[in-house]
């Protein structure tokens, strides 16, 4: 029997933002691969297999969840927000490119899942309604001189930015940096938006500017928003809404 | 009594993508405002108003849905993919901004869903498994000199990029720009993914190396996703795998 692997987005934290699709593929699973609070996430039932990893060992977990399917399980691999967005998903690619041939011919979808930053900019309003970018700010897989690159250049391109993993474990001062950076190029007035833990119990946003803008603003569970120079603040009595207008001069 | 706005996205066309977040407010709604074929979406039942409305008016269509919420009633705003995505979200706000004051006091709501780039890349694979950005390539409300800047330095940020809306009605030649600017700057083997009607009946997926994409291969349903330099395919006996390495050099 052929075996079949999904790797599958569990959105930023409620289960009502949970596509009815990914249910599914948690409901017919025979084992849940993933990181140890993604897999606590989905239900126990008699029969799963819940294999539970730690963050750092992404192509090890890719590995194992194909060799399951390979033996003709049903596997589901789970991440947060949306696999393919710094994420589940390019690690399992990179397992099957590297792996055995076997591997190629395995039934794998990706079932995608509400990412943070659309999560948090819904709850802010519509600060990505513009074009916009989104940059890992983790330089755990990358050189921080090509993170001060791409920030360069998407304030040159006038992008809204998505920052994810603003506090990487391994260089926790990277925030500060693009923070500085930011300070360099961008009016004291551009916006900012904090999102942490959106949908969850833990949520809390908050929009400053960048002149207020501090590091510690930010922890592991936070995704930042940047502006462009055309984001908008309106006020009203309740949180502020921000949005990014349709048009551009 | 105070009404209710909610500007929900409805993801790309199949309704196991549609959060059970967004399928509970269309339960609740009184009233449902939207481009004629999303409303359409939605399930008809007694006590329900569908507003249908014309593409190419997203401001008049917001102030409808702005003045019904205020005169009290449950409306919720449809968007295909994600409203705060080149969708609803930013014309409500902009609306609410440029509206009388007691607008800014209503209870509005995003309510995320799944956009088309990422649904698309969950269909190839994990293109945007790296950093990457979006660009709506409609020049209706942005000058045609902006948006080749912006692909310039997304080009030059080693970006995945996806391209929304690649052909306009008002700029069909738009697209047919867009690659002849990336030839310029790209290697002939960048790839280059046509993901059209993404999870409806008419999905088709196209993978090419740029020196094979041609104009034609985008239309007015099409999401375009470009690879970052490092992207690559896993050929197999299905269609391939196409992904951007987590790790960049």
């Amino acid at each position: 029997m052929i075996g079949r692997l999904a790797i599958a987005g569990l959105g930023p934290g409620d289960a009502a933002l949970i596509t009815p699709e990914v249910t599914q593929a948690l409901a017919e699973a025979t084992d849940i691969v993933g990181y140890i609070p993604y897999v606590r996430r989905v239900p126990d039932r008699p029969g799963l297999n819940r294999h539970e990893t730690d963050n750092r060992e992404e192509l090890d977990r890719a590995r194992h969840a194909l060799a399951l399917a390979a033996d003709g399980r049903r596997v589901v691999v789970v991440s947060s927000g949306d696999p393919g967005v710094f994420a589940m998903a390019a690690a399992v690619f990179e397992a099957v490119e590297k792996g055995p041939a076997v591997w190629r011919d395995l039934d794998i979808h990706v079932l995608p899942g509400i990412t943070a930053m659309l999560a948090a900019a819904a709850r802010a309003g519509a600060p990505l309604g513009h074009d916009f970018c989104a940059i890992n700010l983790s330089d755990n897989l990358k050189p921080w001189a090509l993170i001060e690159t791409r920030l360069r250049l998407a304030v040159e391109a006038d992008f809204a930015i998505a920052l994810y993993n603003p506090r990487s474990t391994a260089r926790p001062e990277g925030f500060g940096l693009a923070l500085a950076l930011l300070r360099t190029t961008c009016a004291p007035s551009r916006v900012i938006i904090f999102a942490r833990a959106v949908s969850t119990p833990e949520e809390r946003l908050r929009v400053v500017r960048l002149a207020d803008a501090a590091p510690d603003m930010a922890d592991m569970q936070t995704v930042v928003l940047i502006g462009s120079s055309a984001t908008r603040i309106i006020d009203r009595s309740g949180a502020p809404f921000v949005y990014t207008p349709r048009s551009a001069p």
